[in-house]
């Protein structure tokens, strides 16, 4: 009978700003980094991984964030953790002198989010199956016996939850097939950082479609003469069937974005991303009136699963784009993934970052097999920086993620990447005796 | 000229839940504490003092957070922050790295009012005034241009917040004159914690009665029967004249806040506080519309204008109770302050824990005097324990806060309960062997 001997977290940045990869009208130098959570048990061939992302400073207050929430863990037996990640979700949650900080939002829920992935990762692994395997294996009762439905009965019931599952199970197995052969659909950001010049992003998005992209994300909001050269760009090299994105990362306030969007209208965009405060529900539901129809995303800074459910409530998004790291981990994913198909809205999730594409795509696959049931409308970002760090990195090919077949939620990190890029003691940070910034 | 040579900021813990002073539904064991922040210049017989409070684990989180905030402000020329507190606030707020974690929300962002609480008290002692008068005596554009308005244009500009300010500058001197008679009205929540017995809850009402309170605040939701026995004693006492409000601190879902309220509408209650998640803004409108004529209150875990932009668009509630030490500190409380004066909507400051009472007290004249120029609807919550520690301790008579008449924003703790509650080095808790929790 194994139990959880000790948690080790680690503060892991990567010194991203010196290439600008990432660079937003928002944020102009982030170091990408990971409050990166180890479970270890009294098996040493089984160990759970889950993170946080961040980007630089700060990242130890997730640390340490995520070393108070994963205490009550240490001594508790492996067997009945995993089977049971929502009453272990709901004990930590519930913890009221750490509730106050947030509740379920801020730094204390990033740390709630890497010691919960680092629990399914380790109950993944320990049933030998891809998290996105353990997840389609689930009952609809057990997958909503795990979801935190807390606050969310006003629109969505348990009963509910569990009748729009049960709908879905029959299709599992083909649906799984269906992945098997074409992966799951993607999109690159990685051509339209706003720090890339003219030339670099024409020859990324080139790169991106010969590839076999269908979309491409550009990032736009610092100077709308800019906005329109590069979008010019991005377009012409598309083509007119070809998906443009436009991203602002929160700079407008909303009449600033309704002005802004329209201005880029011509370029026909697929969805503007982030347009204003990700906290402003009202604010997004009177842009997507304005701006119709080109379509409004937002979600990678949607704090958890009450401005979700209003933010459907309110028709204020086409997109949701949740983010595995930043709502309470699959607990509360679950939820919102059940929420969007009761709207039918579909979800694209965030990714890039320091390993949320090895997140998402679990959770991607894991949607079409057992929730949502459905690819339309739907493609997940895809980032191509970072991975050489995870032991199982993802693999696109096609413009499509490939379904990770290792046991675990593919969020272990490499010793030797750990060893190098911990702050402020790893050896490249070391160098440069522990500077926080690099930019 | 004086500049910022260093900051210091203390982990301070009271052991309230010993006694269960605080205890409510879903906080039913806090321990008071205080992200205590001090500012300190070369001119020794100036310093800033400020904090944010939280109940106990967690409040390291904040320490270092606010250190981290604090850090910019270092060397730098303490009559240039004081001339531009909208300028700080701005640059801090604005560490993308930091934003993050938030936005605006959270640890970062308690922090933050953490630091810039100290600053405002800084700018006020330096101005030989209290924090309240330093406002009232500022014109209507130095005060837009302290508020954080971002992201709130589509329903507020700085143009109409100026003309809104304008329009009340006639009468703030004899506002100020009628308030140094009367005091500003307050009322007691130190009668109704959850882990009181129905004995001392009923000496507690009358004795608030007794000593001229109008309003009387119960904890509410953790038993129906309770709940129904306790608000039938302090209705009894109060008589039918007197203002009941109950307080759910957020443990329902929509629908059983709607069921359970009705069932406690025949005691008349003034307002339910916190009836669901404080990030639900539709579902406090849906709670309202559902219990009318019984007012919907929230606000202390509001976590920033965005949101109560929209609890004022969506009509979501009739009182509004801000929190001085979890929203961005005076700059975002004036900017909630000036929605709610456009809105219509009565402020009642949320106060209690460690040492809001004194904050809330300067917020709440300075609204009177400067922006809302009203008193209809409107009385600051009041909590009696804790204030022993503060160097100016707030002063109630007659159910009123006195004016408070020292310079500075009332945030300064004596350096003997530092020494007595730091954590956890302080005597009291090195003799616990630092046990972090007490109950």
């Amino acid at each position: 009978m194994a139990r959880i001997t000790s948690v080790e977290v680690v503060d892991v940045r990567f010194p991203t700003s010196l290439t600008r990869d990432g660079s937003d009208a928002m944020n102009k130098d982030g170091d990408y980094s990971a409050a990166y959570v180890v479970l270890r048990t009294d098996d040493p061939a089984l160990s759970g991984y889950g993170f946080t992302f961040t980007i630089g400073r700060g990242n130890d207050l997730c640390v340490a964030a995520a070393a108070q929430r994963a205490r009550p863990l240490v001594g508790r037996d492996v067997d009945a953790l995993c089977a049971d990640p929502g009453g272990v979700y709901r004990e930590l949650q519930s913890d009221s002198q750490l509730r106050w900080l947030g509740p379920d939002k801020g730094v204390v829920h990033l740390a709630l989010a890497a010691v919960m992935n680092a629990l399914w990762d380790l109950a993944a692994r320990r049933a030998g199956k891809p998290l996105w395997r353990l997840l389609a294996d689930m009952s609809p009762a057990e997958l909503v016996a795990a979801a935190d439905l807390r606050y969310l009965s006003d629109v969505l019931t348990p009963e509910q939850a569990i009748a729009l599952l049960a709908d879905r199970v029959p299709g599992r197995a083909a649906r799984i097939e269906e992945l098997e052969g074409s992966g799951y659909p993607c999109y690159t950001t990685s051509a339209g950082w706003l720090g890339y010049s003219d030339d670099k992003l024409r020859r990324l998005c080139e790169e991106a479609v010969a590839e076999g992209y269908k979309h491409v994300k550009l990032k736009v909001g610092a100077d709308l003469d800019d906005d329109i050269r590069r979008c010019g760009i991005a377009r012409e090299v598309l083509g007119p069937d070809g998906h443009l994105m436009i991203d602002a990362n929160q700079v407008w306030d909303v009449p600033e974005a309704i002005e802004w969007v329209r201005e880029l209208a011509r370029f026909d965009p697929l969805w503007i991303e982030e347009p204003t405060s990700p906290d402003d529900i009202l604010g997004h539901a009177a842009i997507r009136t304005a701006v119709a129809p080109i379509g409004v995303a937002t979600g990678e800074h949607g704090m958890n699963r009450v401005l979700f459910k209003q933010l459907f409530q309110a028709g204020a998004i086409d997109y949701c784009q949740l983010d595995a790291a930043r709502l309470g981990s699959v607990n509360e994913v679950l939820a919102v993934y059940l929420l969007a198909a009761h709207f039918d809205v579909p979800v694209c999730p965030h990714a890039g970052g320091v390993g949320l594409c090895e997140l998402v795509q679990h959770l991607a696959i894991f949607d079409y097999v057992a929730v949502s049931a459905s690819l339309d409308r739907r493609v997940t970002e895809y980032v191509d920086h970072l991975h050489e760090h995870f032991t199982d990195p993802c693999v696109v090919r096609n413009g499509a993620y490939v379904l990770p077949s290792a046991a675990g939620y593919s969020a272990e990190m490499h010793a030797l990447s750990l060893a190098e890029y911990a702050f402020p003691h790893g050896t490249y940070w070391a160098s440069r005796d522990g500077t926080e910034s690099v930019a």
